[in-house]
């Protein structure tokens, strides 16, 4: 039997200016209990910016956002403009800033921020096709910026002012623990606060977990 | 009851110039669920090289060790000069490259490698103090390195010429399986040999769990 293939986008490799790492290696240890094919993809565009991870501020040169999410699969990575939705049963975003900063410009705009156009293709085109996706940590907000005209659903934490700007694209922001998942079911759109709570890392992982296990299970048509 | 004080000694960022990222996650992550309180700590020394890990090339600029591997933990690291014996009941090290070519130049030099002073002080003084270590994927190399005068027992996986290097540091290669362990009993080193096999990350992950669990039980004075 076919394995269900599923697509995880990236964003980079840091909390501060990519895909959380702590997040998406978490993902990619529940989806491979899970007996999936993993299948990551990630723009091949610079980074908004660098931030050295020690101090917290700017540094340079510029980096790529393809080549630094590649450290964190082992090099198994392929450009997003590559990504073909019929080859995918469903697709999970890890959060991070990367996904404020790089695949949206969520962070410095809000509800009016410009999406990748890879990242919104992949989006939509999954919606189209009535397959599921799997937002964690900020990157529900990437989900509202593309979706928020269907009222999507999702989580984001407690922080007030992202949870507005959530609002402010049309989506429905709805308050979740952080061990906890909310189920947009019409959309089939599961989604975690994650890392959005200063929260320890097994429970960073019950959230996670439980994403994984609902976004498999509409792929493979068990839920 | 003061929770026991585990360091993780980190390398970098990334498998082919780092500390591989997926085994440091799931040392973290499994030290976490097991109670524990966790101290990051990373030499403060440029990496020997980067490595492009989508193309497999060598790039430009140098990047620190320090600053790349607090990427992996959110910011909550050290710098390995500061870290001291007598605040830890045991330390870990994970794999990647980096163990092999910043910790050490195993990579390059096999049995005759330098390791870098600060890891080579707190591998010595843990051993002095009698307190637990654990090596995984290539980080025994490190370790005979440092001790192989003592007949200290490590996986390597199998790769002959690998397990021939430890052995020529007095150092003793025990051949294991990706999900195993082998516990050195005498020096209180307990070792996986991880992504050194072409492995799943659920088999990995075994492995690393096992390691973790020994070295706790050992710092909890259970085993």
């Amino acid at each position: 039997m076919m394995k269900e293939r599923i697509g995880v986008i990236l964003s980079g490799c840091g909390v501060y200016d990519g895909s959380e790492i702590q997040e998406t290696v978490l993902t990619l240890f529940f989806l491979a209990r899970q007996g999936v094919e993993i299948r990551c993809f990630a723009p091949n565009v610079d980074q908004h910016h660098v931030i050295n991870h020690l101090t917290g501020e700017e540094m340079g040169p510029a980096r790529n956002v393809l080549v630094e999410s590649a450290r964190l699969v082992r090099g198994q990575i392929s450009d997003l403009a590559t990504a073909q939705v019929e080859e995918l049963e469903a697709v999970i975003f890890p959060g991070g800033f990367g996904a404020a900063k790089n695949l949206s410009s969520f962070a410095f705009e809000g509800a009016n921020a410009k999406v990748h156009p890879e990242v919104a293709r992949i989006i939509r085109e999954m919606r189209a096709a009535e397959k599921p996706m799997g937002f964690l940590c900020i990157a529900p907000a990437v989900c509202a910026c593309v979706l928020g005209d269907l009222g999507v659903e999702v989580t984001i934490g407690r922080d007030a002012e992202t949870a507005a700007a959530i609002n402010a694209t049309g989506a429905v922001h709805v308050d979740r623990a952080v061990e906890d998942l909310h189920v947009d079911t019409a959309r089939r759109i599961a989604s975690a606060p994650a890392y959005m709570y200063d929260a320890t890392l097994p429970e960073v992982a019950a959230g996670i977990e439980r994403v994984v296990k609902q976004v498999v299970a509409w792929a493979r048509g068990e839920a």
